[in-house]
């Protein structure tokens, strides 16, 4: 069975040390979040995570969820306690408005505390992920009636919250959705049509599901311009907001799929189901990419804590399974065999993983804190530098980090040799349940496509001229750092290596943009190293300054960035390389063949 | 429903094109194998490939292997009668000699014969060809009265055959294990222990297995070098060869595992069971080493077949599926959207795959024809070459293939969207099944530490310089043709950089063993570019050749080549630089953390 262990640590070194989280005490919800707020919160989360979800995680993998003749569907044993000891514990209202029953903490926090769930039980976490990703769409695009009637249980945990966009014929192009909405003389609409791959479609934890599904309203117009987003609640609700019964919506079946069978992935079905519009009419999409933008941070944040409980595990079996003996003489010669972390190949793997893992951690919370800069900022051009980089950096956090994250749960898997193929020691569960994250919510490619065809010409390149200036004016400020030299070089040579690859899209694919296409996957991965490699400069440096000032007892764990930032310059950066030359081959022979060679 | 269609033309083009099979006819078997007979082969083999295995995948996916209260084991439904069907047709004993009852026609033959088996039904592939495999070792190890006992049934398939090394404390590690061989007066052993992971250990589809068993006799030494190799039926045989009733050998159970489930992966557990000595006393290890590079050549290929398939699937997806427009504008604006396979991003993974096949393809049946000339030839320098090639390229046919072959079923799924991720698409299927071949046999990882630890300093580096000359006089030989400048002018590159990270392990390994080993897996991959780019050129001359010579009515299909050739040196061979980039920055930043901070 694979055990968990919260990073608690490393998040507190993240936020004080290297992000000086003190700093943004200007912004609401700050300065109620002192260090021992903190520690004391993600202490609690770390113990929820561990010792609540992570024993349920290959339960839920086993068992699945299953759907009754009637329609209901039952979630693995044990989802239903632990989701109300979730709910109870306050954990779905951390960051939201107090005004709602939320905690009103920086969302940043919420982020710590998500990567420890999702890494302790991802099929879990996903129910709840999904509910404060509909709570953030209706907040923000809601009218006052529904932030009243649907927020405040939602946040309290009573009730959960689905996303509803993905038809059978449609998935990446919603201009071709079906389903419809129907006016109705009290102002609300009927909806008719068919949604699949709706995560938490339909369970056992909450008494009800505020479903936000796209639609087209009776006579608007075809494509993604005729699009409207409309809250549809399960059950219908009595005026004063109590339940009355059950609405026009159904789960039709659940789908048989290759990892994350804790989480109903169901086929909605509805009929003539009572909705109420989101904003404005035909611009659903719009709503709608407020949550696919928390989503996508959201399964980021999911490649991330899989490949960190999959390294746990992985480590602690190397530490363990005795086999073979080191290179250069046995290490342990009273043991009838040498630990395998003692092989080079053994370590490289762990190392790789490592190296990401620390790295992606920090970016993400530096998104995160960028986030709540954007949200809750007075100052106008914070908000807007805030937002340029977050828009700039989704598609790549959520590109790189599960692609990357995938890739460490299999490389944390071949540790085990043969044991790893096994079920029952988990870790081919985690692969199994790291793959999702590559492909929904945009998959990766689409991602890298919304890198390089929209980010990046967004308001004249504005935020890519931004992130480059950062990334430039922190190599100069640090240029006669000594310590920090063996870093910053190779990170200036992998940023060169990305604006050499940007001129070449703005030389080459603005007549032809199969140029940017052809490139796009690898920008965006070209793109990540940087923003990981820049991460661990600012790592490096935070750590070398704890260590300069005493280091607080911390001196080892301090020391391991060091030289763990210095495996990923040496051994993860120097791919930059390969992706330009990827990217300047240009389409040519991706393009050349006929369709019908294939 | 995957479907899959065995590439018989293209494994043509390759025995007559790029290797003039013809060439070879001075060698037992070949001249029976004239091109129309081949062809024969072929078409009789794609057709059992297509229809009778390929609709049997995923029913044994889903229904598994089941083990009853009284140890027998069921496979799924249908492939006994398929296990039959492979029997009468001859197909175990294609390349087996006439005096056992096979055809006596080239392995080589039968390599391409299990491409097609294993694309169509991998955990069904693996029961024949550990049969194959138990043949080999007992025709090269077995006495006189072992074979007469054990081929012709074998050949057959009456009986199946296993490989049974690895127990619970030990994998890799053989010298750890602990299963005993008591010597009896009648010059049998009685074997007691127990083995884990025994692919095919137990089933239903032949009257007796074959286990072949590593054990220590009791008194030898320690150690690797006290293991030796027995024979061991689950049935008795009485004097005249027929069944006599059960030997000490049973399933104690079967593993729960993340694919292959049609096979059974046993636990087996031996007590007193009667075995005989294969080979000499002590020398165990050797015998099962002929068996495991068979094995590992044929790991290799499963990497490839899957490969291939899941192309295969993705490719016509990716035709048929409608979402979005081409970037350039619509390509069929009668239709709602285009077929996705207009997306660059779409093509650059089909492309990949496609690349990675087709040279991949060519390179097993290269090793399959230097197997032919090693085992076949009169030539003693011819075999000797040829010997030492296949030592060479053997661990990085099966690292190499398995690795990429696998990450191209990732791929693969990828173009299928969320559709890929379930099940009944079949798609993650492939990526379950592939994930297997890195490990077994030898996980990737050691067959890297083989390579660079054990086969380049072999003979004092004979085998890599006669590998570096055979290239090196190949381009010289071609360096006017105008034609493939364009793809040996990257294979120079690319065989720089291997030249000079063998030089480096040469500089810096001997005295620092570490450095080899923090290198080997990048080396094993640069290695396998550099040969697969090789591959290709040999690949575009071939078809340019054909071109010039009227092409036969195949020119679109030739065409095809030089473009994929392209792709393959503009898109994956310049992953060589990051490769030689990672192992030139050696072991410090791999191996410097204390094992405590792990």
């Amino acid at each position: 069975m694979p055990t968990y262990k919260a990073p608690v640590e490393d998040v507190q070194f993240l936020l004080n040390d290297v992000f000086h989280v003190e700093r943004y005490d200007n912004l609401p919800g700050f300065a109620d979040a002192s260090p021992d707020v903190v520690e004391a919160i993600l202490s609690e989360a770390a113990k929820f995570a561990e010792e609540v979800l992570a024993p349920l995680n290959r339960v839920g993998d086993l068992e699945g969820c299953t759907r009754h003749p009637d329609g209901r569907v039952s979630t693995p044993k044990g989802f239903k306690e632990a989701y109300k000891q979730l709910c109870d514990g306050g954990w779905l209202g951390l960051s939201a408005p107090a005004e709602y029953g939320g905690q009103g903490l920086p969302a940043t926090l919420n982020t710590c505390v998500s990567e420890f769930l999702i890494s302790a039980n991802m099929a879990f976490a996903m129910y709840s992920g999904l509910v404060q990703g509909a709570v953030s769409a209706i907040l923000i695009h809601g009218d006052d009636a529904q932030k009243k009637t649907f927020l405040p249980k939602m946040v309290a945990g009573e009730w959960a919250g689905t996303m509803n966009l993905t038809e059978p014929h449609c998935g990446t192009d919603l201009g071709l959705l079906r389903t419809k909405a129907a006016p109705q003389p009290d102002g609300s609409y009927k909806i008719t049509g068919t949604k699949i791959f709706i995560s938490g479609g339909e369970q056992d934890l909450t008494d009800n599901i505020i479903h936000l599904v796209l639609a087209r309203i009776d006579g608007a117009p075809a494509g993604t311009k005729g699009i409207s987003l409309f809250v549809v609640p399960k059950m219908s609700l009595k005026p004063d907001g109590t339940l009355a019964g059950p609405n026009g919506v159904s789960c039709g079946s659940i789908e048989h799929k290759m990892g994350i069978h804790g989480n109903s992935t169901c086929v909605m079905n509805y009929e003539d189901a009572t909705g109420w519009l989101v904003g404005e009419a035909n611009r659903g999409l719009n709503a709608m990419f407020t949550m696919m933008n928390h989503a996508r941070l959201g399964v980021g944040l999911q490649g991330l804590a899989l490949s960190e409980v999959a390294y746990q595990n992985a480590a602690t079996y190397a530490k363990e399974r005795l086999q073979g003996r080191a290179l250069n003489g046995p290490a342990y010669p009273d043991k009838p065999a040498d630990p395998i972390i003692v092989h080079p190949d053994i370590r490289r793997v762990l190392m790789s993983i490592r190296a990401f893992n620390e790295a992606a951690r920090a970016l993400v919370l530096w998104m995160a804190l960028n986030g709540d800069v954007a949200h809750r900022s007075e100052d106008a051009k914070a908000r807007e530098a805030s937002d340029d980089l977050m828009g700039l950096l989704t598609p790549v956090i959520k590109g790189v980090l599960t692609d990357t994250g995938f890739a460490n749960t299999v490389l944390a898997q071949q540790v085990f040799g043969g044991h790893g193929y096994i079920a029952e020691h988990g870790m081919e569960q985690f692969v199994r349940d790291a793959r999702i994250a590559m492909i929904y919510e945009g998959a990766n490619g689409i991602q890298a496509l919304d890198l390089v065809g929209r980010k990046l010409p967004k308001d004249g390149g504005r935020a890519i001229m931004a992130f480059f200036a950062e990334v430039q004016s922190y190599m100069k400020d640090h240029a006669s750092d000594a310590a920090l030299k063996p870093y910053l070089d190779p990170l200036g040579k992998a940023l060169g290596h990305l604006q050499q690859a940007t001129m070449w899209f703005m030389q080459n694919a603005m007549k032809a943009p199969d140029n940017a296409g052809a490139g796009a996957t690898d920008y965006m991965h070209l793109f990540g190293l940087v923003a990981l490699g820049y991460m661990w400069c600012r790592i490096v440096e935070a750590a070398n300054a704890k260590l300069a000032n005493g280091a607080n007892g911390n001196a080892d764990r301090l020391k391991t960035k060091l030289v763990t930032g210095r495996f990923f310059v040496e051994r993860l950066l120097p791919e930059t390389a390969a992706h330009l030359a990827r990217i300047e081959a240009g389409a040519k022979s991706t393009m050349e063949l006929p369709v019908e060679a294939f």
